[in-house]
C-alpha cells in the first residue's frame, strides 16, 4: 500500500522533513500549508525537491471554513480557493483537503453545504484538482464522517469525494463499520492517527496527543479493514499533531512513523485474513544474558561476587568477562579506566526459538541491524539496536552457543537462578516509540503505563512481557524535560530472598540500598503481616507487595548503584505478576538520599 | 493569615522541602505521606527539623477509603488508622485529612459513612487528634463539599470537621456560596489550588494541572471570602499537584507559592472590603528604556544606527552607551570581547507614576530587590529582578532623571518614536510563575495564552498589558524540554513603516529578516489588499495582519538577530491591539532558515 505522511507530523524545515521521510521509505507527503509558507523555496522548487527524492505530493491541506456560508462569504472563499489552486498547480498536487466548517457563522443546512461544495468542485475541475471533504470532530454542524459523506453524495460531482481521518471518526466514538457503505472511489483520501484514550476536549486531544498507529488505544486495523473492503486504493497517510514529535529528531520520528505503518499493514492483513507482509513475530522466551560496560570492572565484579555470582569465563578475543549464577548471566565489558562513559547496560541477550527469523522481522520493521565483527571461532549472533541504543542479541534458547566463546567453567548454583526482568531507561519523548518497537519487533504485550513520583519529577513506566510471562521488560521514562535518565536495572529471580538478604546484610561492605524505617511503619498499616514477619522484613531491609486480590506476594531488595546501573533481587510467590511499583517512590527517594553528593541521576 | 503548603507541592527530599518553604516565609506544612515514607529521618527528627525552622506541621495526609465500608473492612481500616495516629503523635501533628472513599466497594449510605467517621473521630480523640473529612471531586458517592458537610454534621463529633479544597469545589462547578452555611469552627482545614480551565477528566486535571492561586482560571478570592465569612481562622494551605513544580527548583517554587498567597490575601481583602495588606499596585505607563548587554557593541550600534538611532550619550562611570530615537531609548552595556555571554536583553526601565511605591510593592511580593552600586551623582533607581532574571527599573515617568548620568545630547527625531513592546523569553516550566509575577507585582492584565508552531516545537506566548494599553510585554515560553530559549525582542513603534522599510531595504547591508515569497502568495488569499498594496508589502518584506472585525491593521518587520536579540518595527493602524501572531510561525521558520549554521536558538 502507498504510504504517505503529512509534513506537520515531524519537526524541522520543509526540506529537512522531505529528506527524512524519503529516507524512511515513504512514497508521498501531504503538504501542510504552514510548512509551505515558512519555506524559502518556491512551490516549483519544492516540487522538484520532492520529485528528486522520489516523493509524490498527494495532498495539499488544510482549506478551512469554506462551505455552508452566506453568498458574500462564498465569493470570498472561492477567491481564496483560486489562490490555493494556483499554488497547488505549481506544487504539482491535484488533491485539496477541505475540513468541515468550524466557524460560528456556518449555516446548518446540508443542501447549502452540498451546493457550495459542488461549486468548489466545479472550479477545481477546471484546474484538474479534486476536493476531499472531511468532517472534523469539532465541526460546527458536520462532525461525523457519515454526515460529510451524505453531503458529498448530495453534491454529486466527480471531483468531490470524502477524506476519512481515523482520529475524527474514533475520537467521537463513531462506528467505523459504516465506512463500508461508501463506494471506495468516493473515498479520496485516508488519514491515519492513533491516540491514547483520554477523557478530554476533543480539539486539544487532537492537537497535542495524536500518535502513530499502534501507539495509542484506537483499533486502527479494524478501521482500515473497513476502508479496504470498499476498494479504496489510495495512500495510507499519517497526520499526527504531537507535541513530542514536533521537536524530536526528524529522521528518528520518520522511521518510527514508517514502522507504525508496516506493523499496521500486518495487523490489517490478520483482520482481513490475507497474507502477512512480514516475517511472523517470534516472542523471546527469556534472557540469555545482560551486558554491562564499565570502567570499574573490579567494583562491579565485587558486587556480583557478593550476590553469589562467579566469574566463569573470559571472552577469547575481547575484554569481556562472563559472570554466572544458575541461568543468570551477566557480561562485563571492561572499558578503559579513563573512558568518559559511566557504568551502563549496553546489551541484552534474548533467547529466541528462531534467532534468524527474529532478526529478519526486526530488520523488516526498520530496526538498525548491527554489524558483527566476528573473530574466527566466535558464535554468530544476530543483533539489532533498540530505540534507547541497547543492543538486542537473538540467541538460541537453551543451548547458549555463544558461551563457548568464553571457555567458561560450570556456573555456581545459588538462590539466584535467572534474570527476572530488565528495566531500560528512555528520554521522555521516546515513550511511544519504545513501546511500539517492543510490541511490533519482539511481539511483546504492553501493560498499562503508570506514573511514579520521584522526588525530582514524575516518571512513567510501562512493562512489556511475552505471553508466557517468562520475559519481562520495564520501560522507564524520565520526567518531561529532564536532562538525565533514570537508572537502568537488572532484576534477578531468587528462590529464597530471605536467606540471600540475611547473607548480604551480614557482609562488611554496604551492598544494599538502605530503606527508610518509615516505610516499615507504613507497611504495618498497609498489610497485616504479623509481628514476626514484619520484624524480619524490617531487619533485612526487604520490600514487600501483594496482589490486590491478596493472591501473589512479592519480596524485593535493591543493591547500591554503580554508574547508571543497580540490581534488584526479587522473589515472586504465588504467581505475583507485578513489579512492586507501590514501593517505587520510596526506592527512588532512598536512592536520591543515598547519593546526596552525586548529581541526581534524573535531574 | 497563617500560611501553609503541602509538601507534595514542591520538589526535592522532605528536608529540602522544609528548608525551602521556611525560607519563603511559610508558617506551616501539610506532610504528604509519601514524603514521610521516603525520608531517612524518623518522625521525631522531622518534627525537630520543622520546629527548628519555625514550621508547624498542620496536617498529615491523605488517609484514603476509610468510610462507608463493610464491618470487616472497617476493622482493617481502624487498624490502619491507629498506625497513622501513632506516626502523627511522633510527628507532633494533630489533624488528619480523610478523603471521601473512591473505591468501587464503597457503600452509598450516608448514615453508615457518618457512623463510621464518628467511630474514627472517637478513636482519634483518644490521641488528641482531629479528623478533617474532604469530598474528592471523584469520590465514589461523596463528591461535593456540601455532601461531605452533611455527613460530618450527621456524625456530630467534636473531633470531626470538614476540609475544603478549592479545586474539588470549583472543578465540579459547585457554588461556593454554600460554604457560608457551614459553621467556621467545623471547617477544620482549607486547601487552596487554582487550575487552568480545562475540559478533561477531573482526576487527571487535579493530578497534573493544579497551580498556585492566580495562575489558573478559578475565582479563589471569591471562594476564600465565603470561607472567611464563616469565621474560619485556620491556615490557608496550598496543595498543588503539578508536573512542572514537581521537578522545578524547590526554593524558587516555594517563593512563587508564597507570592500567590500574598496576592490572594490582597484580592480577598478587596472582595471583603477590608484593608489591603499590600502597597497598592502602580501600573507602569510605558518603557523608559531597554538595556542590552553585548560583547559586540559595534555590530549592535551599526544595527541601531541603520534603524535611525543615534548614540546620544555615554554613561559617566560605566561602559554603557545610550542610543535614542524620539522617546525610544536603548542602553548598550559593553561586555568584554571575550565574555562568554551572548548579546541579550538584561534590563527594562519602566516609567512609573510612583517608583518608590512600585518598588515597595515588588518587595512585598517577594521580588528580589537588586543592590544599586550608585556612583556619586548617579540617579537613584529602584530595581527588582523579574523571574527570567531581567532587571526591572522603576523610573520617573516623563522626566528621565537617569538620562543625566549619560550627559546626553538631544535625540534625533525619526519615524520610530518609542518602544511598542518587549518580548521576554522563559524556560517552559516558568510560564505560570512569570504570568503571576507581572500580574501581581506590576498589576498588568494577562491576555490569553496562545500556542505558536515553530519548526522545532510548539512555543507558548502570553501578552500582558496595562489598562491604558501603553505598556505591553510578551512572555514567550520555550517548548517543553527545550535546551535553549526563544529569542528576546524589542518592538519599536514606527509612524511610517513603509518609509522605514524602503530606506532599510535600500541599505547595502542586510539588516532585515528575509520573508519567504510563499507568505505573500498566501497573504493574497487571506486578505483582499489590492494589487498595488500587495506588491508594496512583498517588495518591502513587510508582514501584515488585520483585526478579525476588519478594524485595526498591523504592519511589521524584523531585523536580523544579534546573539539572542532582534528588533521588530511595528505600525499599528486604527487601534489594532494584537501582536501579529498569525505571522509568527512564518517569522520563526524564516529565522531558523536564515541561521542554518548556528544552533537553532530554541532547540
Amino acid at each position: 500500500m502507498r504510504k504517505s505522511i503529512a509534513t506537520v507530523s515531524v519537526s524541522g524545515s520543509l526540506t529537512e522533513k522531505l529528506e527524512a521521510v524519503a529516507r524512511a521509505g515513504f512514497d508521498a507527503v501531504e503538504i501542510f500549508e504552514n510548512d509551505l509558507l515558512g519555506c524559502p523555496l518556491s512551490p516549483e522548487q519544492i516540487r522538484e525537491r520532492a520529485e528528486s527524492l522520489g516523493l509524490g505530493i498527494d495532498l495539499y491541506q488544510p482549506f478551512r471554513d469554506f462551505e455552508a456560508v452566506s453568498p458574500g462569504r462564498l465569493a470570498d472563499n472561492l477567491r481564496r480557493a483560486e489562490h490555493k489552486f494556483r499554488v497547488m498547480k505549481r506544487l504539482g498536487t491535484d488533491m485539496m483537503l477541505v475540513c468541515s466548517n468550524v466557524s460560528p457563522g456556518a449555516v446548518d443546512d446540508d443542501a447549502l453545504a452540498a451546493e457550495q461544495l459542488r461549486l468548489l468542485a466545479e472550479r477545481a475541475a477546471d484546474h484538474g484538482i479534486r476536493i476531499a471533504y472531511e468532517a472534523l470532530a469539532w465541526g460546527r454542524h458536520v462532525d461525523t464522517y457519515l454526515h460529510a459523506w451524505r453531503i458529498v453524495r448530495m453534491a454529486d460531482h466527480p471531483n468531490l469525494g470524502t477524506c476519512l481521518d481515523s482520529f475524527h471518526i474514533l475520537s467521537r466514538g463513531s462506528d467505523p463499520g459504516g465506512i463500508e457503505a461508501i463506494p471506495g472511489d468516493k473515498i479520496f483520501f485516508l488519514q491515519l492517527a492513533d491516540a491514547p484514550l483520554l477523557a478530554m476536549d476533543v480539539l486539544q486531544w487532537s492537537r497535542h496527543y495524536r500518535c502513530f498507529p499502534g501507539q495509542g488505544g484506537f483499533d486502527l486495523a479494524g478501521l482500515l479493514a473497513h476502508v479496504l473492503r470498499t476498494g479504496y486504493a489510495g495512500p495510507l497517510s499519517l497526520e499526527i499533531f504531537n507535541d513530542s514529535f514536533r521537536q524530536a529528531d526528524t529522521g528518528r520520528t520518520a522511521v518510527d512513523a514508517m514502522r507504525s505503518l508496516i506493523a499496521l499493514e500486518e495487523s490489517v492483513a490478520q483482520v482481513l485474513g490475507t497474507g502477512s507482509p512480514l516475517p511472523r513475530p517470534v516472542q523471546p522466551d527469556g534472557f540469555a544474558f545482560a551486558e554491562l560496560a564499565t570502567r570499574d570492572h573490579k567494583r562491579l565484579g565485587r558486587l556480583l561476587g557478593a550476590l553469589g555470582f562467579a566469574r566463569t569465563g573470559q571472552h577469547e578475543t575481547k575484554p569481556v568477562e562472563l559472570w554466572e549464577q544458575g541461568l543468570a548471566r551477566i557480561l562485563i565489558d571492561r572499558l578503559h579506566p579513563e573512558s568518559p562513559t559511566d557504568t551502563s547496560l549496553v546489551a541484552i541477550g534474548l533467547e529466541s526459538p528462531d534467532p534468524a527469523l527474529s532478526a529478519e522481522r526486526a530488520k523488516a520493521l526498520l530496526s538498525p541491524v548491527l554489524p558483527r565483527h566476528r573473530a574466527p571461532g566466535e558464535a554468530p549472533l544476530e543483533a539489532v539496536a533498540a530505540p534507547d541504543g541497547t543492543e538486542l542479541f537473538f540467541c538460541d534458547a537453551g543451548r547458549p552457543a555463544w558461551r563457548e566463546d568464553f571457555d567458561a567453567v560450570t556456573p555456581p548454583v545459588g538462590h539466584i537462578g535467572r534474570i527476572d526482568h530488565v528495566a531500560l531507561s528512555h528520554p521522555w519523548d521516546q515513550f511511544d516509540e519504545a513501546a511500539l518497537f517492543y510490541r511490533s519487533v519482539l511481539g511483546l504485550r504492553p501493560h498499562e503505563s503508570v506514573e511514579v513520583a520521584d522526588p525530582y519529577g514524575l516518571l512513567r513506566s510501562r512493562a512489556m512481557s511475552n505471553a508466557a510471562g517468562t520475559l519481562r521488560l520495564a520501560l522507564n521514562i524520565a520526567h518531561v524535560g529532564a536532562r538525565g535518565l533514570p537508572g537502568q536495572h537488572i532484576a534477578l529471580a531468587d528462590d529464597d530472598i530471605v536467606a540471600t538478604a540475611r547473607r548480604l546484610r551480614a557482609l562488611p561492605d554496604d551492598v544494599l540500598l538502605p530503606i527508610p524505617d518509615n516505610y516499615y511503619d507504613d507497611l504495618r498499616a498497609r498489610f497485616d503481616l504479623g509481628e514476626e514477619r514484619h520484624r524480619e522484613l524490617r531487619e533485612l531491609g526487604l520490600m514487600y507487595d501483594r496482589d490486590d486480590d491478596g493472591g501473589g506476594e512479592f519480596l524485593h531488595l535493591y543493591t547500591v548503584t554503580v554508574g547508571r546501573v543497580f540490581f534488584e533481587i526479587v522473589q515472586r510467590v504465588g504467581g505475583y505478576r507485578g513489579f512492586g511499583m507501590a514501593n517505587t517512590p520510596v526506592r527512588l527517594a532512598a536512592q536520591h538520599a543515598s547519593a546526596p553528593a552525586a548529581p541526581a541521576p534524573d535531574r
